[in-house]
Parts: structure tokens; sequence; C-alpha cells
């Protein structure tokens, strides 16, 4: 399950613009990829100083700069004075609380973004940060961990038959958030199939794990929801806020991302509407079984109560007691019980309760 | 009942504007009809090889191609290549995920719009999609599946005395849609037949059968009105995107068909509300109901639980006990049961509890 | 009760704007009612032939024509063509389930909103559709029964003291409207009289009568709400739609039918909010109840299920069991019975039991 | 608690505009003060014949009008031909059901505003509607009953010190709506308290005399909230509606008491998050009881009615019993029944039963 | 908890404008420090007569006058008149139930937010109010009481390396709201662990605990989310209102701290949809509970009643019994009940009771 809210406090107090990564610490290390295309070449290299990569804007060919980790804040800082990044931007970069948005920096647009993973072990869904920074001629990305989100894209451009090779930085932008947004497909495809898979056996057999599940389902969808949310505004504002940076070819992609979300967003509605349904229709089943159960108690209890009342008053010792003395007082006495039991059973036989 | 999610997830990792179709796969052979008709003439054939309808524009009849199975996308890229239309928007005519929409092509209009059928056999709601492209002189329509949606329309044509053999591709695409709209009307009829149905026997006697269908109709109403909310923008914009393929003639019949969706809307969240109430009342019958059991194992269990122990005091060995003795103990016995008997009937009566 | 959904799905599949009746069959003949007043004259006749009523524009008096039924569609076809109405709004009148709506004809303006009526005898609410056609001098109103909603107005025309005779037909069109408004009020009033007798009864003895009311209450609302709903809108948009129709001086009547139709939603929404309460309070007063009858239960159970086992103890036949020797035996046996009763009670009534 | 209805119906089918009070019918005599200051001077007397006030703006002192009891049209009436005030306003003066509002009536601004009184003995609340027709150099107020709301009002003119002596007319509109607001936040700190009251005990002891408080504090914030929440609208409409009457030294204070009915409408929605929690909340402990009492009756019935059983089997009559001649029979069975006991009570503290 | 409802009553019936402190009394003394930086130099000053400040204008270092306690309105009052503000404003910095806001007075700006703490002790939340007067080389701050909230702010000031001693006073003021908004984090954080540990219980074990800190989230997030959630647009508004006194280049802090707000809300919101699930699987528990208990009392009551009863018949006294007379009668007797025993077991076994 997600941890509600990750932030440490150890924040409060320092001076706005200070650099703190304020994540959960890894011990990896952070890796800077630098991926280099044009439609002739492509290359691929692992940077080990930040600093070799600027001034970043000499070549045409375009660079994608992949930074994975950000527990050392040093990196982030040497970008940002290359770039002449304010520091409350980095600061922001730093901050896995952000919530997606898109600012436009005087030469560069700075975007966040949400991507979902789910563990493939635990079922747990993790919400990572990428945020970017989107220049003329190059893209950097920032991600917490390597999950293997780039893995595809990198495929498609190194493979170089893809329209990519021939477009700017703005159409390599676009594709990282299109991956980005094809992954919440994929991951809410999965959650989909978990609530059907509840959902078929909640009717059935409602037991403690429907609940469970229900509730991961209902707390994951609130986390998911208010992660992808705000993306929708984000890709409606790129247009405006970066509108030097994104020709206007690239429009129509932005414009078909946009309808994706939007898509995202009914689908996730959706699911929670589904899932509060499942939660009415679960608690009424549990009515219903405890329904059953006391129906079961009653029937025992109403019938043989006063069956074994009637067999209590022929077991006193009363010194004159007509009954006991009959020759066919055993019999009689059967014949009671049974006259009682049989029309009980059809009593309730009535009642609808078997 | 619905499937919540249908996009298979082989389309992720895929290049945008890659044509796969990602709904289910059918056996059936990809149809192409071409209804070509004027004020004089009307012919219907079945098209084996798309190319052959291009140019579309070189005759001043209407046409409308109606292409019925989308697991084909050759004949999809086929169309997109005569009429030049962006790979995006082909991408978008084979997922089934869409939202309704409207764009402007330049020089013809797209539209997706959602119709929906229910399986006569199982009672099963299927929400399909209709694409159309729209343009001077032709309408294209896209479906997953023949359902017949089209018959009374096509029959109308043929038909020719009717106001549509002397009107353009704009009056064939509100029939089209207008068929569509009517539709909804027929099966939301159906489902509020169901709904009526339900409701008649929810608070007489509520069963578990009952609990599935209200979840059934929750469900299925989450999911139209999901497909059907957005059609009201859509019809809303039609005009706005598309001015010049439709003629102001046709303004009316566009806002009657908005009025409709209105109603449509209307009457889905009507639907919904009585729902939401049948749900209500079916927990309060529950709870009813296992009141009365209660009430009925304790009006047993209460008179009958103190009368045992009468009578398993005169069941009891003690060598002295004074009672035992008496000619009249036996009877005096029975005086007290009985007396106690009618005192707790009238005092559950006097708590109305049967 | 409503029924759910009026519209016979027959209409399915014709072309727009054939005119069917989709209502219920009425055995009723079609009534058609010519009024005709000015400040010094008012006639009142019964027509045969709808055709002899136009041009209705000939004369400077204002006309009336109120038609009773919709089940002819010949008659409104006639008046659609003398007026030169387009057949889509012809087609609006004899569909009940139209939403309220205004809308701008070209020299007359058409109207359509909902009245509501309670049968007397079942408590039965139904709502009908008033649809109006206003012209420079006529008025023509349609509805589908004769309810005696207009008498009051009638009565006030005829009477001729009122400020009507000397206004023009917007004027009448406003008090026809008026006078719908008006039977909300009393309609409202009768509904929130029946919620206060509910609410009384609800605390108090819950029952599944009141479970019933609850459900037939919301119901109404539901239902009502949707109807009256979108009336606001028309109203505001009187004024801007029929800008050459209604004189200035009307407009002040137009704007406290606006607050009125305020006051009537502000009252449906107070009733919703209070008839969801009473369904939480009855909700818990269900609750509690079972509460009632789970602690009588149990503390006669707890009570008595141990005496029965001391009791059945000493009514064991060991050959050896000392106490059923003793002399005082007997009453000891009643002492710890006594004993254990009492600190029951005493235990249950700390409990705040009984 | 309030009637949810106070338009008596007998107002149904009158002409619009004709003045019938539609209030309570009340026995006492319709009062009317006219209070008259200026700098230097201050007069207070009770105005028999309305007449004899008009012409009203022929000195320069301000007049303020007090008109108490609606139950007799003819003195309203006569105020509005004095002034020259169209019907239908004057029937909104009678007419408690009105929504608060604000209109322009060409030289003076009508108001219409809502106070709350909680009836010292009852608890009750009352909603009185009070109007204003405010002027140039005049402010005439309408309510329907006295009580002492104005009071303090009145005392600080008198007092003389105030800033009020040397202020216009607007000013005093301004100091009445503000002691009818300020009003609200005592009347609402009452509320307030009961509420708190209510949730202290509500966890501890949940009766049915909380579920009571819980749906009148419901039933009152559904009522108090209809009728403050369309005055924010009102006081922002003030400054736009009543340009030339309202000074611009007015408008700060019209702000602030804009800030105030947002803090009052704050206060309300807190109050009604909170009774809608404690109503959860009740629910849960009702069935925190609920399952308390079951538990009892499940330990008390599990352990000992298969004690009884194997009392029973012993008070068998068979001939052939062994145990029953064994000499420690007796004591074994005895040990039987407590190892059950001790066993029983220890499965039941590990399940936290008790 | 907090209380609902701070302001004392002795507030209603005051003129508009007169100087009360509403708010708790304290024993307190009122303290006035005075802190007064420039690039070079840093001053920390006690100050007894607020007069001593005046005229405030006539240096070019900062000056932050800092006010804690508000239960002496003189202090409040002579800075009021040093600075000549309108005694409405003067009122809302002594009134703790201001909404936060924004306004301009002519020359400074006056800004309320809220502050929350969270007593250590108790565990118990406050929301405190600050108020600010911005003015172009001052800002003077009030607060009901020292929680030190400002001492990090102090020391950095002091500590003269940060950015903020060569900044203006919009800084100042900035800096003293992202202190109070970072401190939201802080305790939100807080209550986000308190969450997460009831969280863990909740489905395990729920009792009553569970439902007092349920009730308290409920609580506590309504009242925080009131406190902050305008406070979101007090920002959005600062830069519009204060265009003279806040700086260009302070324009990206204040919209960072919007940004920072917007997270707040998105966490708050957060919190309360998850704990309204919380809400809903702790009655979900308590019924599987409830479920259990009956399920444990059914199985028992079921076996060992039928069994009784088979006991109770042996103990009959009837002179002819034949089965008394068997020799294998009694172990007859054991085959019977070992038999029911487990035929009941199986079948409970099957209807997974246990």
């Amino acid at each position: 399950m997600f941890r509600l809210f990750k932030r440490s406090s150890s924040k409060a107090g320092l001076s706005p613009g200070s650099l703190t990564y304020v994540g959960d610490k890894h011990e990896e290390k952070l890796e800077v990829e630098l991926i280099r295309y044009s439609t002739e070449e492509y290359t691929e290299e692992s940077i080990e100083n930040i600093d070799d990569v600027f001034p970043i804007e000499n070549t045409p060919s375009i660079k994608w700069i992949n930074v994975v980790g950000l527990h050392d804040p040093s990196t982030i800082e040497a970008i940002g004075k290359n770039l002449d990044i304010h520091s409350l931007v980095l600061e922001d970069i730093l901050n896995p609380l952000q919530r997606p948005k898109v600012e436009d920096l005087d030469g560069c647009l700075f975007l966040i973004i949400k991507s979902i993973h789910s563990e493939e072990s635990t079922g747990e869904y993790n919400i990572d940060q990428v945020s970017l920074l989107i220049g003329v001629n190059f893209v950097i990305s920032f991600q917490e961990k390597n999950r293997g989100l780039f893995d595809d894209l990198k495929r498609r451009i190194k493979n170089g038959k893809e329209r990519i090779r021939n477009r700017g930085a703005d159409y390599l932008a676009y594709s990282i958030m299109d991956i980005i947004v094809d992954n919440y497909f994929t991951e809410l495809e999965k959650l989909g199939n978990q609530i059907e898979e509840v959902e078929d056996t909640i009717i059935k057999s409602p037991g403690t794990e429907s609940l469970d599940s229900i509730y991961k389902f209902k707390r994951e969808l609130i986390l998911i929801r208010k992660s992808i949310f705000p993306v929708r505004n984000v890709i409606h504002r790129i247009d405006r806020v970066g509108g030097d940076l994104f020709q206007e070819s690239t429009d129509i992609y932005l414009s078909d991302l946009s309808d994706h979300i939007l898509q995202i967003i009914d689908i996730i509605d959706t699911f929670r509407d589904i899932v509060a349904s499942m939660m009415d229709i679960y608690l009424s089943s549990v009515s219903n079984r405890m329904n059953e159960v006391m129906k079961t108690l009653t029937i025992f209890a109403s019938i043989f109560i006063p069956l074994t009342f009637i067999a209590g008053i022929y077991g006193m010792n009363f010194d004159y007691m007509p009954e006991l003395k009959w020759h066919w007082g055993y019999f009689g006495f059967w014949g009671v019980v049974l006259t009682l039991l049989v029309s009980m059973l059809i009593y309730f036989k009535k009642k609808k309760w078997f």
C-alpha cells in the first residue's frame, strides 16, 4: 500500500529553496544517462560528471538526459546552475509530494507528472514523480527509481525507423509523457481485472478478504486519482505556457494525449463508482448471511425449546401425575411432539425461512 | 455484464499512431457496404476493395460507406490514405475505449459516438463504438459489429419518400446519430421496465436476487452514463466545429438531437437516483426481516426457557420437596405455567412484537 | 406512483418529425376550446374544426385556444400547417417526455412546462406536460388531460375586473405559467404535510409502512425535481428568446415567477434533505429496536439457562449425591437460585439494559 | 421544530399581486413605530394612521418606520400607494416564504432577509422574514413579530454617541442587517453548544434521545442554511443594485457584513459535516452495543446449554447406566462440568469477548 | 478537540467596529517584540509602549513587530491610530473566528491566515489566527499565543547569511506565511501517521477506540480544511490586491506558496476520503464480528438444544417406556447423540461457519 505521506518533516524550518531530498533514502547510486540522436546518428552514454554535458545547446542533435535517483542534491544543483534555474524549481524536483504542474522558466519548460507502477510481487502500487526540463534541443528527465518505464522508448529511438528521430525535443517530451500515460492504461487494466475478480466472489461468499480488497481498491483509487487528475490540466496548459518550444505539428499529439487522460480519469471514476457499489453489496451480503445464521438458530431454538419443556414436564416427580400412569402416555407424548414439530416446520416453510 | 476494460495491454509500448485493433478479436469477415443515393436514384453494393470507392467526391450523389468490423486495420489504413487523415485519428477508430468526441480534420469531420445494445438472450448490455467521417458528399461509418442498428435508416433511404433523399451528407450524419440516440430511448425503456419489476418485489420479499439486480443496474447505469454523457458536448460542438459541412437547415435537427440527449441524461440520472433509493430500501428490508426473525426467537426462548426451568425444579430428586407430595401439586404447576405463558404473550403483544 | 418511462418504443425507427402520439392512449374526445377577449368583450366557444380558427391574427382581441387531449395528431398537424411550424416542434408537443424548454419559432414562441397533479383518491402524483404556442395576439395551450387547472384563470378573465383583460397575449401566457407554478406550491404543501406526518411516527414506531412512505417520497421528489428544475432556466430565457412578444411591463411578472420557481426548488431540495435524514433515522430506529429485542432475549436466556442447569443437576440419578439427602437441600437450592437471579438482575440493571 | 411549509393554500387561484397575508394568523395589533433622528435630535413615536408619515422625504432627518405584524394588508397597501410601489413587491412582503433578495424599485431599494430566533422555553427555532424598503432618507422595516431584535439598535441610536447619528439611511439599513447577522452568530453559538453536549454523550451511551437530537440538528441546519445562504448573494448585490442610495463610505461596512455571512455559512457547513459524522458514530455505537449484547448471550448460552445437556443425560431413567452406580460418579460429573466451564471461559477470553 | 465555536456572545449588540477581544481570556501579559534588520544590522527588542515604534517609515531598515496576545485591545487600537486603520479591520484582528482573507488598506495590506498546532501532551489540535499588516518597510504580526512558530524564522534572519536580509518587507511577509504553511505539512504528517496507525488496527480488531479515533480524525479534518481552504484564495489574490507592495521578484515565491497550499488541500482531501473509507470498513468489520458471534451461538445452540431434548425424553417418568428397559438403551442413546453431533458439525462445516 502507498504511504500516505512521504515528506520527512526534517524539511520544515529550512529556508525556502534549500535543496534537501525529502523522499525515502535509497542506497543505489544516482545514474545519469545521456541519449543523443538526430535523423542520422544515435549515441547512448553514462555520464559521471554532469558538468560535461553543458553547454547543452551547442549541437543540433536532440539530447535526452535521464537522471535516475534524487538522493544526491549536488547533481540537480549542478544542472540548475548550468541552466540558470531558480532554486525553488530544483526544490520541486526533489520533493516527491509535488502536484503535477507545468511552468515556463524563461527558455525552458518545467513539467511534473506522476507515473504509476505496481510491484509484481506484492501487488502494491507506487506513485513515482517524473520531472521534465524541456529546452530547444534537450529534455532532462528526473525519476527517483528506474522501473524500466523508458526502455521501450529508448528502443524505439535507437531503432531509428520511428518518426521520433526526425522530430525535435518537443516530440521527445511528448513521447515521454505518452509512455507514462500509456502505462496508466496498463496499470488500470491490472486493477480492473483485480476488481472484476473480487466482484465475482463478493456476492457468492463475502469474507474479510473481500473487505480488505475493497478497502485496498478504494485507497489506491483515491491516491491514483489524486496523482493523475491534475495531469489533465497540465497537458491543456502546455500549449499555452510552452508556446515557443512546442511546434504546431506536435499539437495534434498533445490533444491526443489530452483525450487519453480524459479516458483515464473516466476509467478511474468508473472504478470508484463500481468499488463504492461493491462496498454496498458487501454490506448487504453480510447482512443477508447474518439473516441466514439467525434463521437457523431461530428454527432450531423455536422447535426444540418448547419440546424440551414438554419432556421436562413428564420428568417431574409429582406424586400424582395421571398421564404417567396411562399405558399409551409415552406414545401420546411422541404424538404431541411430532405434531408440534411438523406444524412448526410448515410454519417456517411458509415464512420462506428455509 | 460489460467488461470494465476492453483495451488489451498489447498496445502499450507501441509508437503513437501505430494501427492495431485493440478490441476483442472476432472471426467475422470485415464488411464494407456502399449506399449511394440522390433525390432520383438509390444503389446499394458490397465493396471488396476499398480503394474502388475513391476518389469519393467525384459525383454529386450522397455516399454512405458503412464499415462493419474493425479487426483488419488495413481497410481503415486505406481509407485514411485516400482521405489524407492523420494516423492518430485512425488509431482512435480502432480503439473502442475512446470517449465520444468531435474533431475537425480539415475538410471532413470526425465523430465518435457510442451505441448501446442489450443482448436479447442474456439481458447483458453492450456498448459499441460508432465512428463517423463526414465529408461534403459522403459519410463513412465504422462499427465493430453489425447489430441491425442502421436497418431502419437504410429502409427509409431506399423507400425514397423521406426527406433524407433531398438532403446532403450532413443530414445523413444527423440521421445516423438520431437513430443511435433513438435507440438509447428503447434500451433505457427496457432497463426502466426491469427496474420497476425489481422495485415491486424489493419491499415485499427482498432476496439475494434483488441484490444482484440492483448491483447489475448500478453497474450498467455507471457505464451507460459514462458512454452517453460526453455525447451531449459532442452534439453541442458539431455546429461550431463543423460549420462549413453542416448546413443551416440542419441546425434545428441538431438542436432537437441535443434536447433528446438531455432527456436521456435526465432519465439515466433519475434511474440512478431511484436505484440508489432501492438499495437503501433493500438494506432496510433486510434489517426489518432480521428483526422479525429475532422477535420470533426471543418470544419462543423467553417464554419456554423459564417454563423449562420450572419443570426442571420439580424433576429434582431432593428427598424433601413438599410440593411433590401435594395432591394438586401437578395441577398447581400447570396453573403457574399457563399464567406465565399468558402474561408473557400479553407483554409481547403490548410491545407489538407480533 | 409515476411510471418511470412513458414513451412507447413504437416511436423508434420512425423518421424524425413524424407525428405520432407517444403517451398513454385515452378514449376521451380531443377538445378544443376558444376563449376570445378584449377589455370590452369575452366569448368562450367549443371548436369542432380547428381550421375555423385561422387566420388567427385578423382581429385585435386576445385568443386563447386550449387543446385538451393529444391522441389525435391531425389537430396538432392542422395547427402546425396554419401557423407554419416545423414538424419537429409538433412532435415535441406530442411527446410527454420532453424537458421544459422555450424556443423562438420566428413569429411565435414555443414553451414546454410541466404541471403536477396528485390524484385525490390514490395520492399518486401525475406529471402532465403543458405546451404553449405564444403569438402576438394568441396563446395556444396543449394538455393531455383536463384537470381543471385553468378553471380559476378562465373565471378571472370572464369576471372582467382583473388586470388581464387589458393586457396582451404575453400576460395571458404569463398567467398560465403562474397558475401552473402556483399549483406547484399547493401540491408541495400536500407533500410537505404527508412528510411531516410520517416524520412524527418514524422515531416512535418505525415500521414497513414508514419505509414505503419514505421510498415513495424519495421517488416522487426525484421525479418532481426533474420536471421542475429546468423550468427555472426556461423562465430566465423567455425574456431573451421572446424579446418582441413579451412587453417590458410583463418583465416584472416574469421575474416574480422566476423567484417563485427558485422558492419551489428550494422547497424540493429541503424536502429531499429531510427525507434523506428520515431514512437515516429509520435505519437507526430499526437498529435500536433490534437492540431492544436482543436485550430481552439475552436477559431471559442468561438468567434462566444457568438456573435450568442447576435444576438439571439435582434431577440426576446418581446413587450418591449427598445434597439430595440434606433436609434443607431443596430450600438451599432455592436460595442459590434466588441469589443468582437477583445478582443477574442487578448486573443487567447496571448495564442499563432495562 | 420549524414547520416545513408556511404558505396557506388559500393563496392559489388568486390573481398575481392580490394582497393577502399568507402567514399564520395572529391576534396582536399591527404596530407601526416611527423613529426620526439626525445628528442633533431623536424622536420616537407610535403611528396610528400610516398616511400621516407621508410624504416622507420632506425633512432632512433620517426616518425609520418599523412595522410589526403583517396580518393587516391595508397598512402595507397604504405604504405602497404612498411610495408608488408595485403590488407584486407588496405581495412579497406579506409572503413569509420569500427567498432573501434585493431589488431596485426606481428610487428605493427592496430587501428581504431572514432572522433566526430560538424560543427560550422550547428550544425551537423560528425563521422570521424581515423586509426593508430603503429610500434616500428613510428605512421601512417589516416583521411579523416583535422579538426584541432591534432593541439594541434603537438604544444605540437614542444614545446619540454612536456613529449612526451622523450617517444616512444607508448606514441605518446596514445596521439593521448587521444586527440580524450578529444574531445569527448568537443563535449558532447556542446550537453549537447543544451539538457539543450531544457529541459528548453519543459515544458513551447512545440512546434514542441522541438520535432525536441528531435529527433535530440536521433538520434545523437544513432550514437555517436555506434561509441564510442566499443572503450572501443579496449583500454582494446591494452595491451593484443600490448604487445611488449606498454611499461609498458604507461599502467597507457592507464588505465586513459579507465576510460575516461567509463565516456564518462556513460555520453552518461545519456543523452539518459534524452532525453527519455524529450520525455515523451513533450507528456504529448502536452496532457495537448490539455486539456486546450478543456476546453476553453467546457466552452464557454456549457454556450452559452443553452443561445442561450433560446434566440431562444423568437425569435419564435407563435401567442400565453404569456411571450412576459409581461412587464418585457425581463428583466426576462436577469435574467434567468445571473443566468444560474453564476451557470455555479461556476460549472466549482469548477471543477477547470479555 | 477544537471547540466548535470560540466567539463569546458578549459581542452581539455592540456597535460595529467596537474593539472587544472575543477569544478566550488569557492571563499572560501581551508581548510586543520589534525586530529591525537590514543587510548590515540586526536588532531585537521588547517594546513596552507601542507608540515608541511610530512613525514606522522613517528608517530604511525592515521592521517586524510581533504582537503576541490579543486580550488588551488598547495596543491594537494604538497601532490602528498610528497607521490610520479602520476600526472594522482592528475588530477583525481581535476576532479569532475570521476567515483567512486579504485586504488592501490604502498603503498597507491586511492579511488573515490560520496556523495549526497540535498539543504535544493531549494530541489536541489548536487553530490560531495570525493577522499581518504589511507596509513598505514593516510587517506587524498578531497572534493570540506564542507557540514558537516564528523561532526558526527569527534565527534565520539573525543568522544573516540568508537571502531574507537583502530583501524587503514583502519577502518577510512571504517568509512568515511560508513558515505557517510549512507547519501545515508537519502537522498533517503527524495526523497522517496517526491515521495509518488506526488503519492497521481497524480491520484486525475494530473496537470503540478505533471509532473514537475515526470521529476525532473526521472532526479535525473538517475544521482544518475549513481553516486552510480559503488560504488558497488569499495567496492568489495577494498579487492582485497588493500590487505595489509586493515586488515582482517575490512573485515566484508566492506561486510556490500557492502550490504548497494546493498540495495541502490535496492531502487533506485524501485524508478525508481515506477516513471515510475507514468508517465504512469499521462498520463492516463490526458486522463481520457480530456474524462470528452469532455463528458461535447458533452452532452451540443448534447442536445442544436438540440433544438436551433427547436426554429430556429419557428422563421422563412414564410407567411404560420400553427403551428404558433395554439393556443397550443407554448406549443406543449415546449412538444417536454422537451421530447427530457429527452430522451437525459436518453441516456447519459445509456452510463454512467455522
